[in-house]
């Protein structure tokens, strides 16, 4: 059995992949595009990835693209074969939270907190200075989302009670958040911030936080 | 068994919850809110939808929102209960490519549409002025996808090949573009327009699609 991620190592929407593979115990191997233009050539977008888009997934020949469709398969084919751990239950309405808050996630989280990122991560990447309307648009967007948030997690160390999926999926562009020095958007929300220490301290985002990063 | 959808009944998003219940056998009930203020008092983000929208879903008690989270519920619950209708499959891989079109309706078919309906929405039911170049911005970036669509839909009559939840969730609001005046941004697309017709002459859709028309 032969996993492939194809994706930049150091991309957030990569490293949700990886942080579920870690999370089920599954080995992975890491591919790269060889630049910017190949995702976007006819080629990739015939036979990879129709909106030339990283990260997808190759499981033996089985490939699937989008990410959180690629982590839901891996739950669904290889959690507890390697481990005992559980991202998504298997009663259905504890299986439908987590997919309640991984719609949350996709719409009222990592929507502003993208708006915000993506500006300040091309003034990094390529010296593009940043339109700080937009900027500051996401970040109040994003305010509010964690104001809901607060009251979300009062009295609980997750999303939905116990460590989930849905939990997993917020870590990755929140760290690049924190790198860009906006960690006060959750520091400064007790609960917020609680959450955050819970869903970052385990060992598999660990390794995947500080491996990779010179690529 | 009282199953209870709670929205307005024209809203395309409560018609989306609507479609699977059908699809599936399920009867259920209809509640609304007494007004558009309802979903943003407090009691309502405290204990219906944390960010005041709708619909939310009732079964016997157990209480979820999020559009795409319900109906996931609905068939992890309900799929085979009443008939045999299949949304989605218990294969592994082929539940993971109707996951894979999901998010692609989400992330590049529903973001534009909504954006391009929106003002036309709020022309049609409260005569506020269509910010024009959002309305073309919309509809500009939804070509680019329906030509993905198009190359898709090749030799297929649905997204993963089979009827499934993927296809079903693009319906409710491509009626309302359709409504709108939009339809040939499906129709002058052959293979798209085919798929369209495939996934609307379903008799559950028609049911909905008809009913309700005066509230």
């Amino acid at each position: 059995m032969t996993i492939t991620v194809f994706g930049y190592p150091t991309s957030p929407f990569s490293r949700m992949v990886y942080y579920v593979l870690k999370e089920l115990g599954l080995s992975y191997e890491i591919a790269q595009p060889n630049n910017h233009e190949e995702i976007k050539t006819p080629e990739y977008l015939a036979t990879k990835h129709p909106f030339g888009k990283i990260p997808y997934l190759d499981d033996d020949g089985f490939h699937i693209y989008e990410t959180r469709a690629i982590t839901r398969y891996l739950v669904n084919k290889y959690q507890g074969t390697k481990n005992s751990t559980v991202l998504i239950p298997s009663d259905v309405q504890k299986a439908a939270l987590v997919e309640q808050f991984i719609s949350v996630e996709i719409s009222y989280y990592t929507q502003p907190l993208y708006k915000m990122l993506r500006p300040l991560t091309l003034k990094r990447l390529h010296g593009i200075e940043p339109d700080l309307k937009i900027v500051n648009e996401g970040r109040e967007e994003l305010e509010k989302t964690l104001d809901v948030y607060e009251k979300l997690l009062e009295g609980k160390d997750y999303l939905t009670g116990e460590f989930s999926l849905a939990d997993l999926l917020h870590v990755p562009l929140t760290f690049y958040a924190f790198n860009a020095g906006e960690g006060d958007l959750w520091n400064k929300r007790p609960n917020v911030s609680r959450w955050w220490k819970n869903i970052t301290e385990r060992e598999s985002w660990k390794t995947i936080s500080t491996e990779n990063k010179s690529t």
